[in-house]
């Protein structure tokens, strides 16, 4: 699908929020329905938005991280899965580009800005019942046979990312396929209580033909400081995903607690928003949205800081902007747990109609929070500010 | 319907735990169909516990508070909504012996006694639209006519609590009805996220017949501290319900941690019950449990011990049975969102299928707990505490 | 000292309550002072309050733990220092029935009761460098040299529970000695930031003559479910350390709003006691405080009844009392804290002037609760919810 | 005192950090004496910094807030008094530019510049007991009589800026005066459990000279939008004072942690550093330490952008400004608080020496941080969130 918006004549921001507004219409309805979002995922190829990190002269918009996360900020605040497949796109690209070799990435990159492919993610290192065989007559060519669980968004995908175990070398393969190749199955089995419209399902794969060109190993998954980035960005882009959600609920709120919400009778006032409790509790929700907004967006820098340096990145370097992004990745996960089950306490018992569904909220980010423990972030980040231990790089740190 | 089981051969404990086995099997499946609980509100009925509260020599199982609510937590323990339609059952019959004449409750806690009637909710003074007229005719005739939200427990019950506005005195007036009064039309309109078997929904009277005879006016609604006990008994009957699931998400949790988890990649265990911040949840979260039930449990006692005290019960003494219940309801509102949140930190991403429905603890607690705002509990707790005011009896307070 | 006061004319409550009013005149001033409280440890001998736990046929009173920590908890209320060695007199007493012999309690506890000996702490498992050597030429003959740190209430005090390590097996001896033994140095070296008048200071002993028969060996230190209940003891008598300083945090933060806090200029009302958010704080604070105080004496509760199995007491039935103290270890822990810092939030920028000294109740706490880490109590409390895994028994678990 | 430092040649952040070595080797030394910092006064002096926001063709360093705040809270890292005194110096004379005309800030700036003066506060606006009277006689001419409280760094000023009421117009006068001005006696009586070094003491006027010209009356206190910037530059260095406390424990508990803490028996490792409570403690601190730092630069850029504009200022711009600096003082003061009191729980028992004086940051933040309750802080964010209510311009809001 082409692109139908100019990128040079509207800000990447009017676009996102004009999208925004059409993606809430539908988004309490298409939460009730779960599956894949067909028309709103042909909206955001429509929009140009997909080639977002890509850089201007590859025929992308050249956006920073900053501003890449900011659009999928946007799009979560009205639609928490969206949100989500939106910035595994990007993720997706820079896996290209951290994993494989600029013969690989730049083409990919140029057909992605040219025909807005939408990626979808079959990578997960978790599940290794995905195997690669390597052909002993055919050199360069191998197959992939296996299941794999959790598969955001290769449903509807043009492209996908997958890894695969090779068993010869116990080591993870990744690489980049087109999603209709034949062998490629991906099932309609993602029914969950949050993020319903991520299509995280599963996926077989049987006798699915690979070329080694196909695989992203120069340098390879996780194998330099800058290669390691790749967490980096998948767990930035879940922190705006889930600072979106929580702002999402707060708007809700507003709105509820200012036009349907009723004074309590012990509270003397005429309008719940003169009641001294709702109010603070408006406070406390805002002063700890601010802080994550503000780490969230401090932690972009750090990454497009790192980015930047390419692979001269160091280490130390890599190590500053991962504990960055832990600590968005920490924050964000408490304010958005704690905003989206809080603004019920500024809306009353009537918000709790099924129709309003204004759990998705929380149904949305209990269900992300979930994708790796907080528990690892915050003992990464203190041994860090303890005894300067940079995180062990791995697809989750 | 008959109660089937002899009280006199079993304890309404061992009761309620096997009707919890046999509740429990299906409450996820009804958790996603919502609508009226049919046969389980028979289950309810056979087994005698309705009748928990009714003295022994009314034919009744003669049953303190103490022990009512802990049927009512074993209850929600594994079904919130039936937790509350089974609370409320008591706090109905408690609502004739509180505001009506003897002549009036004994009759009606025999015939629930003897036919195990579920009563049902139709009070709510909140919401203005009932009124009543009375017949400038016929003495002692009036009829209903109105709206009404809020109606627990009203369908399929045989008797019904139902108040209305008077608007020559602007008093609510409360009485006992028959469900199947002509005029009385109950909607199926209950769909809310959470609690979604308690047919919460809305009712509509229509020229329904009252006679003066069935109004509760000796001493009537709120008229003295002892009739001020109502509401004392529906908050605690709440805290019970919020503390019953919160004790059957941790329930939930145990056995999925136990059986299902995998350890953290990062943790270097080999299970996560030797996870060193897994069990530190446990811990912050049995804690917390503990301190709810104990607090819960006192509250009780506080009541049991001023409802003994019947109609010679002085102000002082309701204020103090009254705080120790706020102070039970403020601890299980905040602890029963924690927990129902939180469990899912120890179980991990594969818990938040849709299948297992484990959102619906948080769904019901984070529904149920905005009954009234928890802030005024806390109010009220503090002007005791500083300065001895008592909290001024209400249909919430 | 003999002791003044009948047992059998006056409840121990009474003689608290009154001690404690003489305790509290001077709390303060003292606070700065730090040292040793002489008069006021001659004040508790004379109350005859030494010997609570001791049985009534042995010239004791005969009290519970549930009892004998209400007068700790009451003393604690108005001094934190007095409290803890109060409480601790208890734990060294049980100490010599739990790791000796009848043969050496019984005397004891006697004289105890008899005289009002007050015992004072030299065991401390974590400082290995007090030994112990026994003479090669005098059978059962030893001496103890070396320094130990930590030794509550050794100054002052009429006996001492030793610890002291024998290198020739390597294991901890536990023995009884009157203060007074050639040897024994006790250094005035405690000043500390709380807590400042329980002389933990250090102690030096020096070619101290032992006697084998002075070792508390049958059964021996932890070495059965019920010598294990020792550190029980000792954890739950700072819980009621902490808590009693908690009430007294509370009881100062009470009468200093009602009589010298002046309205938030902001509030609009006439009186601190009317601002919304100064009874939110004090309904908050209250809560807290009565779980932590649940808690406590159910914990109380469960040590009285495992106390009372005596050598019977199976490792089960010990892990379920320590499981229950260390509930109460961890939630006296935080409520302290909680309301020793925020109780300034309701009494204003006045009460921080130095001569009140309110942050005693912070200093206090902050000081004590350090004495073994609160996240281990609540690892243990995982184990044991989650698993069914008991405490392993040491010094501090 | 004639300025030694030549702000040319080295930056104020290195001069800074200097001064913060020498000003912290006798932090805890003079936490216990109390008093005036005569020499740490006087280092201040002599460091040429007092004259940072003064711009640079008066003689200043013209400074931005953003960088002033930051030298404040370096400071306040080591010594939180001094750190407050140098905060308020930069308030005071702001005070000057924001109620004052040209005419009058312009000669003080540049004296100050030239001399270094000190600037102290004698400007409460809760104390009304300070009276200004007018000559009937003497045109211009009036005299100060009366008591004031909260006088922080009046001893040892060169000039004060003083409030009283006019009992004429019962309105607020604020005017600047010399501090060696006849009949000025300030006390010696400041002696609080923190910020021991502010001088937060009493101050008498007897027949105190004031002439007309001396009074800031245009455009006066409070009087536009520009002018009620006042409490916030006093606000937000309240709250870099609070950060900087903050990281001074953390700072303290880092060393402590690294060099003396032992690991805990029952951890199973080899030092605290690999405990992993112990740096999940450390990550949880820090996570909230970065969110109150940005929290707080972010609102000294909202302060900046305001003072740019200058009288222009509209009442809404300034809104924005406030509450972003009610966000930071709500954060600080929350995150300073339990950054203080937690640390000791990564450094253990022996930490809390008295030689040590660790409980200093903790004993600063609380008497700090009850300027103003931060409860209204939080209700105005509320209301602005909420319902664009502009917090209403008064000396704390």
């Amino acid at each position: 699908m082409q692109r139908s918006i100019d990128p040079h004549t509207r800000s990447a921001r009017d676009i996102a929020d004009e999208l925004a507004v059409e993606l809430g219409k539908s988004a309490a309805e298409r939460d009730a329905a779960g599956g894949t979002p067909k028309r709103e995922r042909d909206l955001l190829r429509a929009s140009g938005l997909l080639s977002l990190v890509i850089p201007k002269e590859l025929g992308g918009w050249g956006a920073s991280w900053l501003d890449t996360y900011d659009v999928v900020r946007r799009i979560a605040r009205v639609d928490g899965s969206l949100g989500h497949v939106f910035g595994f796109q990007h993720l997706l690209l820079a896996t290209l580009q951290l994993f494989g070799s600029e013969a690989q990435w730049r083409p990919w990159f140029e057909a992605t800005a040219r025909e807005q492919l939408f990626w979808g993610n079959a990578l997960n290192p978790l599940d290794r019942r995905t195997l690669v065989r390597w052909s002993e007559t055919q050199a360069g060519r191998g197959r992939i046979d296996g299941d794999k669980s959790f598969c955001s968004g290769a449903l509807d995908s043009d492209m996908l990312i997958v890894s695969a175990i090779d068993p010869a070398t116990d080591k993870l393969l990744v690489a980049a396929l087109p999603t209709s190749r034949s062998g490629i199955a991906l099932r309609h089995d993602w029914d969950n209580m949050g993020q319903r419209q991520t299509d995280s399902g599963s996926a077989r794969f049987e006798a699915v033909a690979l070329a080694r060109s196909e695989v992203l190993a120069t340098p390879g998954p996780l194998s330099t400081p800058f290669a390691a980035l790749r967490p980096c960005i998948a767990q930035l882009s879940l922190s705006n995903v889930y600072l979106g959600i929580a702002y999402g609920a707060l708007d809700a709120a507003r709105v509820y607690t200012s036009e349907q919400s009723r004074p309590w009778i012990a509270s003397g006032v005429e309008h719940p928003s003169d009641d001294p409790f709702v109010l603070r509790h408006y406070g406390e929700l805002w002063v700890e949205l601010e802080a994550a907004r503000l780490l969230t967006d401090e932690a972009a820098r750090a990454l497009d800081r790192a980015y930047a340096r390419g692979p001269e990145l160091t280490a130390e370097e890599r190590a500053q902007a991962a504990v960055a992004i832990a600590v968005a990745k920490a924050k964000t996960t408490r304010v958005s747990l704690e905003t989206t089950s809080r603004v019920f306490e500024v809306m009353g018992a009537r918000a709790t109609t099924a129709r309003a569904r204004v759990d998705r909220f929380w149904r949305n980010v209990r269900t992300h929070t979930l994708h790796d423990p907080v528990d690892y972030k915050l003992r990464d980040i203190g041994a860090y500010v303890l005894a300067g231990r940079a995180p062990t790089p791995s697809f989750y740190s």
